[in-house]
């Protein structure tokens, strides 16, 4: 058994069984051990952020970490702003990156690089590896650091050489468990929310199905509002959640929506603050006045902490959750209310929907709000190119349950590459690109920043018309069926003909 | 005048005309100062990884820098691979990166992420500004810097609120000359030449037209080999260039390739090292026993010494460089030979190539020898996806040069995104994809480390059929026409109809 193959047989001891890999020659060795020590699934991706995204929306969903297989330095590079996101989103995720052979590594071959630097800036774990026997150990003190609560990138560099040595299996360590919740917090936000003028502000774990309807309680025994982080890794929402609001993400927008409230009680949530630090604004998105109550942090387990809450208070089980009752079907005009409503029409039980609609999104999760039950993936950390890879990765961990992939055209292009793996893998895929043909964020920044008439410039760096991209010629490149919307009843004939159908689709959706 | 505008003006004063730009919200006052200090001309690409390669090719062939316009440490990262290629170029570009606001950076926003650790990996000089007064100044230095002989990547970390506050202008600083050649090294290497069984390795700028000449006198009057460092940032080669043997890249090829060679003139070049530590073989290709003669390093002016060397052994002007003869043009079966003839037979005078052809390749550079004279540009780091965008900024530094993108599948498909650019800005490039449908290189290196049979895991991994990517429609989804070629008559028709018109074009060759 060499290092590779010890490596690999540990992975798969410690629960791995799938690889997004987009190897090279210095990662050769660790690809033959995934056939001679099977039972882990390699799935080539043609872009290493695809390998990435893909991670993060298989661990969202799967619970557990996939391993990724990248090439040396610029090979973990291209998959850096996916890991980004997944570091926001607390997503355990194993980075196998393959080096020079240890004794080629003073020669600053073509391909050498700094690695350990790039990899501290997203992964909570990294480590060289330095003796073939210890690739094992180093695999499972990886796995063991990316499951650590509430959840990390981990990053093992491994030469080639060392691949190719006598290698060892190692132990594999038992999960830790999230840290139990505090007493004393429990009590203060109990008390905190018995005084009125309360939100329950709701964030990672705290988002999840147990600890929603604890929250559901809450709300109902307290008449506090429920608030959701911005952009959650992932939550359950549909028929059966209770109502949740979204946090604004303008801080113009948050005034009007905190009105009355006087305290906020924070579950897996941080403290608000603004996505930018816009002139004249300020970076806490709620003023001081406002009491924040801390009930539990992302590392600790916010749906016991929940729960406790909601048993101070006696709270009875809710009654007051979303009835099954979608929008109806859209006809006519095409614009992102008639898009939303499409969607939450048709959406499919325990779909599981990536949201990286960007402005397109807007209308999207009030109109999701009574639509059928549904996981719910948002980008966590900014870094656009999420939405394809993500939905590629939670398609692979739920092959039972239809992904919606609920894509910006602007952002969709930075990892379109995602659509082949999802043809190879036959993954069961609806793929909406909302194709408005602009970076519209970007403009709606103009906007908000009081210039009235962009210079041709800023025109042309925020528009993606001239020429209009081919969402279709694309998707069909890369082997997905495809189609193009462009008025509401077209959305809803091929939404219907799309879900119908196993396997990946595309719809582009011209909006105005 | 803001300091965005400080900072544009001062790269306008300094020289530079051309910004690759992908940029986000914390960027929009240095879009806006774009217009409103015109001058430059703003590029999009749909992915920061286009924005970089395009700048390292616009450096190749204009000998100036470009600069790219990124979204804070995301957008970097999707940026660094092709800046490791501009690095090992040593092509002088200047990245702009926006940063959150100085006084929004503790809150940790969603998109908060290192900056300077990952930017260190490609840049030889990285800067944060501090001061809004300084912006322009700052961007003064990041250019000089990049011109420092022989060229490096500068980046310059912009946060938002400097970009608005008040600025000023700032002296540019003349370039610095590379430096002149040592006087002992000249007379070192002549007489190294006059002692025979001697190769002359050029490397860098070592390459370029001038230097070539001197290179030339040198080898018809010492009978030396004229070899070429195997991946060159730049040279020029065909009709009226001498004969300079490309080094191989396996090992295994270089003890018949260096046969009767007993002491090698390194100009420009270092002591060739392998591209990988393969298992059996050794970092420095040549062996111990053979002389290294240092002429010249990369940050010294090798066109000089070699013409010094030249001066020194009395070398008439070159008599024996290559006439004007490219290969018949081939008819029937389409291989790796006949794409070679094809394009040595129909290459256009002038023409700038591009070749990230890797396996596909390997018949290029003999055919090549004596086609039309053309500047010849590779993969100097060996981060793949480095074709497609630095043809993109090759065709805006010379828009009276046809550029041939000679472009592998496989590597195509990292970022594939810059044809859309092409089509955006009339770039006449004509793209021609070797597709094998493989990551053929790895299939090699399991043939080569004794793999015969390889199991599912390694034949999906090295494969890209299943499905086949159709690469005309990809190009034309990005707005560039397309067609297939399947055969070698059709390919010749397809490039004689592609090189006859203006304006980007994709030839799809289907190689067996």
């Amino acid at each position: 058994m060499n290092g590779a193959e010890s490596l690999i047989r540990t992975a798969r001891a410690a629960g791995i069984d799938v690889c997004f890999a987009n190897p090279g020659t210095t990662e050769m060795p660790l690809v033959l051990a995934l056939d001679s020590a099977p039972g882990i699934r390699p799935v080539l991706c043609l872009f290493e952020g695809v390998c990435t995204g893909a991670a993060d929306g298989f661990a969202r969903m799967a619970g557990r970490p996939a391993l990724t297989l990248l090439h040396l330095g610029p090979g973990l590079a291209n998959g850096l702003a996916n890991l980004h996101n997944a570091r926001r989103a607390h997503s355990p995720v194993v980075n196998l990156v393959g080096d020079h052979a240890t004794w080629h590594l003073a020669a600053d071959a073509p391909l050498a690089a700094d690695i350990e630097g790039p990899a501290r800036s997203v992964s909570g774990w990294v480590r060289t590896s330095r003796d073939a026997r210890s690739l094992g150990a180093d695999l499972a003190d990886a796995v063991a650091a990316a499951l650590r609560p509430p959840g990390q990138v981990s990053t093992l560099i491994v030469p080639l050489d060392l691949q190719s040595a006598p290698g060892q299996l190692a132990e594999v360590a038992k999960p830790v468990a999230p840290a139990p919740p505090d007493e004393r917090r429990i009590a203060a936000a109990a008390d905190a929310l018995r005084r009125g003028a309360a939100a329950l502000m709701l964030g990672g774990s705290a988002l999840r199905a147990e600890a929603l309807r604890a929250a559901a309680r809450i709300a109902e025994a307290t008449g506090c509002r429920l608030w959701a982080e911005t952009f959650p890794a992932r939550t359950e929402r549909g028929a059966g959640t209770p109502r949740v609001e979204r946090f604004p993400y303008f801080p113009e927008q948050v005034t009007s929506f905190r009105a009355g409230v006087e305290r906020v009680v924070l579950a897996g949530a941080r403290d608000p603050v603004a996505f930018f630090g816009w002139p004249g604004s300020s970076t806490h998105l709620l003023p001081e006045g406002i009491e924040r109550v801390p009930l539990s942090e992302s590392g600790e387990d916010s749906a016991q902490a929940l729960a406790a809450v909601a048993d101070a208070l006696s709270a009875p089980p809710p009654k007051q959750l979303a009835p099954f009752a979608p929008s109806p079907r859209p006809s006519g005009r095409l614009d992102a209310a008639a898009l939303a409503a499409a969607v939450s029409a048709l959406l499919p039980e325990h779909a599981v929907l990536v949201d990286e609609g960007a402005t397109s999104g807007a209308a999207l999760y009030a109109a999701l709000a009574s639509a059928a039950p549904h996981s719910a993936l948002s980008l966590t950390g900014g870094a656009i190119g999420q939405g394809l890879p993500c939905a590629t990765g939670a398609a692979i961990a739920c092959p039972d349950r239809k992904v919606i992939s609920f894509q910006a055209d602007g952002s969709g292009l930075y990892t379109v590459q995602a659509l082949w793996t999802q043809a190879r893998e036959s993954l069961d895929v609806t793929t909406i690109v909302c194709a408005n043909r602009a970076y519209r964020i970007l403009q709606v920044e103009l906007h908000r920043s009081g210039v009235a008439e962009p210079g041709p410039a800023a025109r042309s760096l925020t528009s993606l018309a001239g020429p209009a991209i081919d969402w279709v010629s694309l998707a069909q490149g890369f082997g997905v069926p495809a189609t193009r919307a462009e008025d509401a009843d077209g959305l809803v004939r091929a939404l219907e003909r799309a879900l119908a159908e196993p396997g990946p689709r595309l719809i582009e959706v011209i909006l105005g």
